[in-house]
């Protein structure tokens, strides 16, 4: 065990919580780029832009009008993927095409008034009022009986997606349970079965001990690049009390929440001196439907840059029809965040 | 099961191959997109340029020459992701972290020593004269004991990560199992068994029977918008005798597997007239590992275009935390794909 080579062998390892594995390929990450690179976003927006669906006082494209909100705000999406009205029915033919039908509703929260900010700009206090508005919304929805499963997250830069930069994140709550939940049920079960206690409890009191992947460690949170991590800079946000969902928080919880969201992003702000894109979002029980205790609170960074701001790692080809692959060591690039600074780069 | 909704209610469908299920949402295919566009890919090269690493003649990155080369022509990636004298060693401690070396064998092919083209501009005999050589490349490594599982795949175009615009493909060969081929095996085992066929032979047939997502049927291969495709425009293609591997191939599958890779890719580059970008690839059984004589051969492509030649499908957020996502349905892209011409539009 003490030998094994992880900076120089190419090697697979698994991901506790989905039980999938991954290739790293240490060796590789002097290959050169000559493919795509992406362009580097405007940092110059206006606070305001009469434009965008997001700012307050606006007109949307159904021709309602936002509020003149002040913190956060939240509306149904106006092109949801899933909607509220769906009659569940199932269609199955020869154990071949299974279908079935699916509710849900889709939900947008604007972080901000402010059109130029994001994430890592605004204020403890800010980030704070959206860790507000996702529990009370998460509260609101459970109240479904028929709502199963609630994915609250943020596509953060054009790059991923994002076709409004004005800061915000995503709700999709629905009346099944996604594959990703569903991997991460059955891992997280197994373990609390055989060691009764939480996969991630266990995992983040490893990491404090190993002291080579981690990036934040405060009160209420930790946050560690994965053993497992797939993406160049994924990270891990786990509570350290193990809770099913959101609603668990308390008060002082969510202040170090929103703290350590602050932090993390300002870190990879920081690494690149750009406005990091990422897709991010909270893994939480499934609700409305038995007992997860053994299913412990966290929230994924997916980030895709790489090498810098405009060359992404591609997860493409081998990555789509074998399993993920990277060249940089998770333990390379927990320690790159490590170093950056926890004061934003423009204001530095 | 007559009445279910497929063209207007969100729904979700069970990958048979992978047992995972995917979002579809036929409804929001009408949505605005102010989003990231990707460059159009200049139509013009050169048929030799001097600088590329492919092309016949020139000197790679390690000093290797190419031959001059009048087919294809493969040779060991120069940077590959993995290398051919890792030691197996296995890494555990205390169910957390799992590690395991992978040895492997990584290697490029040139589909043709013309710089200026893709697999769609050349001739049938052209694209035979890469099935033969993936072929006989299948042959030598499957000699090696060592090796369990070989894979063919191609990324096409800057959008998909590939760095070089030269036609070529590559091969992983590696010595163990990725997670996708594992999945595909547990769900075409246990279809053998129930069933007694292999579950893509009872798949083709029922899509001969249903013609809906039929989009080319010759003598030897059928290729077919799968039921449960995740991407806007993604194919299968099946061969039509249930083959493990690629060795299997006789002389006149081999030429019609050429066929069937050209009108493809032509219809593909028809939809947009653009060179349409994908990653494409076989899944073969595994090799020097057992009996897998209920795994069937077959090729996917995932070409992520959704509305122009401009704009792609984002995999991000959602479909990161939850699972993949689709608008338009397969049965749509089915029809637009069979609607292509089959000859190229530069030569119409
Ligand atoms: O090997 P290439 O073509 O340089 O690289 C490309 O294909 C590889 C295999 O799919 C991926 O791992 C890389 O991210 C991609 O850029
Ligand atoms: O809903 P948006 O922001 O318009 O769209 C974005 O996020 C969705 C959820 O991750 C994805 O399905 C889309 O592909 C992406 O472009």
């Amino acid at each position: 065990n003490n030998t094994f080579d992880f900076t120089s062998n190419p090697h697979t390892r698994i991901n506790s919580l989905t039980g999938e594995k991954i290739l790293v390929s240490p060796h590789r990450n002097k290959r050169p780029w000559q493919g795509q690179t992406e362009e580097i976003s405007s940092e110059d927006r206006p606070a305001y832009d009469e434009k965008c669906y997001l700012c307050p006082g606006n007109t949307r494209a159904d021709g309602t009008q936002n509020p003149d909100y002040k913190e956060s705000f939240v509306f149904v999406n106006d092109f949801s993927a899933l909607l509220n009205d769906t009659k569940i029915e199932h269609f199955e033919e020869d154990d071949l095409l299974s279908a079935t039908a699916e509710r849900g509703i889709c939900k947008v929260i604007s972080f901000t008034p402010r059109h130029d900010l994001t994430l890592p700009e605004m204020s403890t206090e800010a980030i704070k009022a959206v860790v507000d508005l996702w529990q009370q919304e998460f509260t609101e929805l459970a109240q479904k009986e028929w709502i199963k499963y609630i994915q609250i997250f943020e596509n953060k830069g054009s790059i991923m997606g994002c076709s409004n930069p004005h800061p915000h994140g995503q709700i999709w709550a629905q009346s099944s349970l996604p594959v990703e939940i569903e991997k991460e049920i059955a891992q997280q079960e197994n373990y609390f079965k055989k060691h009764g206690t939480t996969l991630l409890t266990a995992y983040w009191k490893k990491e404090v001990e190993k002291q080579e992947r981690v990036v934040i460690d405060n009160e209420h949170f930790f946050a560690v690049v994965p053993f497992w991590a797939s993406w160049p800079y994924e990270t891990l946000v786990i509570s350290k009390r193990a809770v099913q969902d959101i609603r668990q928080f308390s008060e002082e919880e969510k202040i170090d929440l929103a703290k350590t969201l602050q932090e993390l992003t300002i870190r990879y702000d920081n690494i690149f001196k750009t406005s990091f894109p990422y897709s991010a979002g909270m893994h939480q029980a499934p609700i409305n439907s038995g007992d997860f205790s053994s299913f412990h609170w966290h929230m994924h960074f997916y980030p895709p840059l790489l090498r810098s701001a405009s060359v992404k790692k591609f997860m493409v080809g081998y990555e789509m029809l074998a399993n993920p692959q990277r060249d940089i060591t998770p333990e390379f690039a927990a320690d790159v965040l490590r170093k950056q600074s926890t004061t934003h780069y423009k204001k530095g």
